[in-house]
């Protein structure tokens, strides 16, 4: 299928690249693909950013059937412009589609429409450090109809935005609230999938945590409400006596790139990995021991956060002095430095734009 | 606040009132109210139905804010209009935007709107039996913001659809599976919600279930998968040894107004209501003991399902021999007789339009 390309006859304004914030400001194209049942994805096309036509009555509005991405592209020093693990972030939209029962799209398709849409608007990347062009791929089911039933047609979009960090604080460490009255995701539910749905469910108990001064919840299981499985939009380690802990794939937190790059990294500085089941009690008696060295979230928004300060009900941790740990601040550095174009693409990460 | 009306200069074509499919044609109204931080609910207005502009960087469409409702209008033999239990669907409303983070609406003013637009759409409410005009009431974020947060900015608004039943095989008894594998809520989470994601969650077991020949699932508990919970889009009632067994609202389920008018019919009948937790080895136990004397589903849609078979794993449980239950029938009588102003309303459920 060829993507056509229909250009913008009125451009916007580009946004002050030094007051970027994340998720505000789109670029001026963005890629559409429709659905229907008997002829499967067609009329791929880059046409102007703008608004959809949708009748009250769609679907998405009341079932929620919608899944999406997150992904970025970076321009290096050389002004070559880079997307990072895009091939992964298909693959696992094709997951997510899966689980919704949403048609899956082909990947290679998906990376071209990416590519091409980035290249025409590839004037909006912005340069400085720790700035990129978010990329947000998203499906969601159109039938203008009422009744719980899979759609029988879909729209797949890609909008960019240009973002400095996600975080206010930046790569300054947080603190986390150890949720144990709200509840994210459970084996058998759609946890693993990136899903509206998870998100619409998780605000309430990131709102308690903000009113409590915390930046994000770190999820408990749903089951047994012990054991720790993500913080907030992230995947999160811990560093326990130079052993890298972070909880195992079993359905209910998603598996993300950023996690699955550090565990690659982590491996790559000798520290061992163990992604196995812990609970926040072990967590809190590890710091009590002292062996808490470091902990950090990971996730393409923020790539690194250092988790500097724990709470849980009246307890409070403060990992590494509320500053910034060694190996966290290295696997920050490994990708955003590969990302970037400054340190080598050993894994093959890297898909450049020609 | 007071709503304006604008009509359509564009009336529809009504579509044939013998052959009404649940939830694809709507009326030429409908209702919209918006919210602004800052100002709070605003701008209450009854307008042609038509299409909504919303960019795609809508919250909706990424992270699925948003809550429903569903309800109905029923024209009696005299012509006039009654709407059932409509106060308690506004505040059920609000329940769940409040656990999605969505500021609540006034109820009286969401009634008013309701009977407003019914009013202005009346010549669209069929009249045969069975029939009746479903009101969709739901709310959306839109936020034109990647970035997951609360919305500033929301949408409330009420279409309508003229319907027949919603099974196609009207109150004929259905076949049930009862579901293992995938899990629909558990305490914490936002079950008890009327949310988008809660379906979207559902949709892949509903398809597996009727590729298996079976119409819908019977939900176990999210957290040790043994207890029964509900059945698709009804809550599950079950007769046993003369006694009703229905599961309590312990915040995975919800709770469904269709329940709670059984539950009060039933009481009414001479029926004792247990309102407790009971596994689904306990209903197969029960079955083989031949104390299964009916099982029903109960929602606005349907109104009563009779259960008469349910598949878990390798049994099957054939119920009542596959006929509707004497007092399936009875609570099925007794509520539409309500509704549609053949019987008497004793506990206040109708408002009539004047
Ligand atoms: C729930 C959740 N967990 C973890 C992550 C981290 O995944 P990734 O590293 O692929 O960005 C994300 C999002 O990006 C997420 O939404
Ligand atoms: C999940 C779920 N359970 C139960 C019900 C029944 O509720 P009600 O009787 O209020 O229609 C519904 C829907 O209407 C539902 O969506």
């Amino acid at each position: 299928m060829e993507i056509t390309i229909t250009k913008t006859t009125n451009p916007k304004k580009k946004p002050d690249k030094n007051n970027l914030v994340f998720g505000t400001v789109f670029t001026d194209h963005m890629f559409i693909m429709d659905y229907e049942e008997k002829r499967g994805w067609y009329n791929p096309r880059i046409v102007p950013y703008g608004p959809l036509q949708l009748e009250p009555a769609c679907m998405v509005f009341h079932y929620a059937q919608e899944t999406f991405e997150g992904l970025k592209a970076y321009k290096t020093k050389e002004g070559k412009i880079q997307l990072f693990r895009i091939q992964d972030n298909m693959k696992r939209l094709n997951q997510s589609n899966e689980r919704l029962c949403i048609p899956k799209i082909d990947v290679d398709l998906a990376v071209e429409a990416i590519k091409t849409l980035v290249k025409v608007d590839q004037d909006w990347i912005p340069k400085m450090e720790g700035t990129s062009l978010y990329i947000r791929p998203f499906v969601i089911g159109t039938d203008n109809k009422i009744g719980v039933r899979p759609s029988s047609t879909y729209k797949f979009m890609v909008i960019l935005s240009p973002v400095g960090s996600y975080y206010k604080e930046g790569i300054r460490p947080t603190k986390i609230y150890v949720e144990d009255k709200y509840v994210r995701a459970v084996p058998g539910g759609v946890g693993y999938a990136k899903t509206g749905g998870n998100y619409a469910a998780s605000l309430k108990a990131q709102k308690e945590a903000k009113e409590k001064g915390y930046s994000e919840v770190l999820w408990l299981d749903g089951q047994q409400r012990k054991y720790v499985e993500e913080v907030g939009t992230s995947n999160a380690f811990f560093i326990v006596d130079g052993v890298a802990y972070t909880s195992p794939l079993q359905g209910s937190i998603l598996a993300g790139i950023t996690r699955n790059t550090t565990i690659t990294l982590l491996k790559e500085m000798g520290i061992q990995v163990r992604e196995e089941r812990f609970t926040v009690d072990q967590l809190f008696q590890w710091h009590e021991e002292g062996k808490l060295e470091e902990a950090f979230a990971t996730g393409t928004a923020a790539v690194i956060s250092p988790i500097g300060q724990l709470g849980w009900k009246d307890k409070v941790a403060i990992i590494n002095n509320f500053e910034i740990g060694k190996i966290s601040q290295k696997i920050y550095d490994s990708i955003t430095g590969i990302q970037n174009g400054t340190l080598e693409d050993k894994y093959h990460w890297i898909t450049q734009l020609s």
